[in-house]
């Protein structure tokens, strides 16, 4: 149907808002975006490190009711081929502060050479708006009581199913994944790639060894009587890394979680140079740590204080609040 | 002496190519960077999670010896108080691609919105230029011994100044940016926020204690005697930066790394929700952990096993080769 003049001097009216947004893209209903004229309602979640914002905004119809959108922006590595252009083409260089041999400033470039990535989820549901949103975190300290008065009365009253580990172990499941097993049901495990890894690239290389044993819940259950099993998981599971994916045992970091994501024993292996996430230090222990600590106290995950960050919805913090511990 | 009219000219032609440089830090030398006129020599390493690149540069002179210099360049995280006023005034917004309810767009911003922050060294040494050469990683487990051994007499063969670091105690340099203070010669510590910080948001809200005390130069000198220092550093920094800037201690990731970029005792505080470099397991040690730690044993840091990562062309890596320990 031809567009009558009034509905294009709109259409145009509104590129020129949006400043010249421009149409170049494929797929069906390719137009603009009116970016300009969304209402922010909420910041779903930010990263700093990340240099990205995730926003729940509003397209506002004439009729006054808004449509969700998610509208997701993310700050653009540099390009080592265009930086020698960028340094000449700055517009502005203003100094901060200066100490010494350092200093820092603020630096301004031209539009064209500091895009931003955008990403839009237009129209988005509720499900959409739930899935980007962040929780504030609250760390714990759990004191060897608040474990036996708080967290394992809660862990036991909840239904958490790990069937889906069962099937490894019983080779009902993911079978042809597995990269070694050590059989023996006390002192032996499964090693297999984490879900996380797509394994074309080994600089982000996630492995995952599962204790054949079951019952052992987490770090809080272990006593020097693991030793073995640990002591075997740590040689055995390098030995294989190498063996299959030529990294060393020195390129390797080895650690389990406290909290778990799953209360069965298992044991993370991370390319080093890979900053996975979950192995900043109030959440991941190293093995090796875990094997001295035994070796001097037996008792020592009994008695310690174990750090760690909860989200604030989740139901345990809220145990940790009727407890008055945080 | 006052300004001849030529070198007055010369002067401003600079600054009309430094594109406006600004002088508006204290410290000496504080002055404008030829940020346009260097020659990028290298780049040392980038990442395009963090949005990072750091570049090897130099300072040309009218002889055409260059005077090496570390250029870092970070792109800024998205501010929440902001982000309408910035998608009202992008420039551009241009379509990428569409998919049903997804598109991806190109958008450019004012430069005023999108600034760069820019940290340089200069003049450079090559220990400078080797310290953000990404090199591949090596895992050390240094023993007491080890420590004695190797770590010690390599730490004390080398030259690394910490002049800066006095500089900040003696409120020689950046005395305006001081959060807090204890002035206890013994047991108190300066707060204040890290260069990594650009303070405009408090998602990656990064601050250092810096203890009064000389001497200590690690986690390896910490005994029980250090503990009242240790428990001010914690309680009096939490309390500083929950009045400061709102965020509480339970939203707080407080730690100490082991190696330290550099040897006067430090302690980092990190928005919790912040994945900062360096908090990860194998360099990160929690404030709270190693004060349990000193309360059980004092000589525990001089008795343990620490874990950390070496680069393939630090000396200290080739020394545990050389003593047979990796």
């Amino acid at each position: 149907m031809a567009e009558s003049p009034s509905a294009k001097r709109k259409r145009e009216a509104k590129d020129g808002e949006n400043g010249n947004a421009e149409s170049q893209g494929e797929g069906s209903g390719a137009g603009t975006f009116p970016l300009a004229d969304i209402s922010v309602r909420k910041v779903l979640r930010e990263s700093a490190r990340d240099k990205t914002i995730f926003l729940h905004g509003q397209v506002n119809s004439a009729s006054g009711d808004g449509t969700d959108a998610v509208v997701i922006l993310e700050k653009t590595p540099f390009q080592e081929e265009n930086i020698a252009e960028l340094l000449k083409k700055h517009t502005k260089l203003q100094l901060q502060m200066s100490n010494d041999i350092y200093s820092t400033y603020h630096l301004y470039l031209p539009p064209e050479l500091n895009e931003i990535k955008t990403t839009v989820v237009y129209p988005a549901t509720e499900k959409h708006l739930q899935k980007y949103l962040r929780q504030e975190l609250c760390l714990i300290q759990e004191t060897g009581e608040d474990y036996k008065k708080i967290t394992l009365p809660f862990i036991e009253s909840q239904s958490f199913s790990i069937q889906w580990v069962y099937n490894i172990l019983e080779k009902k499941a993911e079978a042809d994944r597995i990269i070694y097993e050590n059989p023996d049901p006390a002192h032996g495990f499964v090693l297999i790639p984490d879900l996380k890894w797509n394994q074309k690239q080994v600089d982000d290389l996630y492995l995952i060894a599962i204790c054949h044993c079951r019952g052992i819940k987490s770090l809080r259950d272990l006593t020097a009587e693991h030793l073995p099993l640990l002591r075997n998981i740590s040689r055995e599971g390098k030995e294989a890394i190498v063996k299959r994916f030529g990294i060393g045992g020195a390129q390797l970091r080895v650690y389990l979680h406290y909290q778990p994501s799953y209360f069965h024993l298992h044991v993370h292996f991370t390319a080093l140079g890979y900053d996975a996430p979950g192995c900043t230090v109030e959440r991941a222990h190293l093995l090796s740590d875990v094997i001295d600590h035994l070796e001097r106290d037996s008792q020592y995950y009994q008695k310690c204080t174990l750090t760690f960050a909860l989200r604030a919805d989740e139901p345990l913090l809220k145990k940790f609040q009727e407890a008055g511990r945080v």
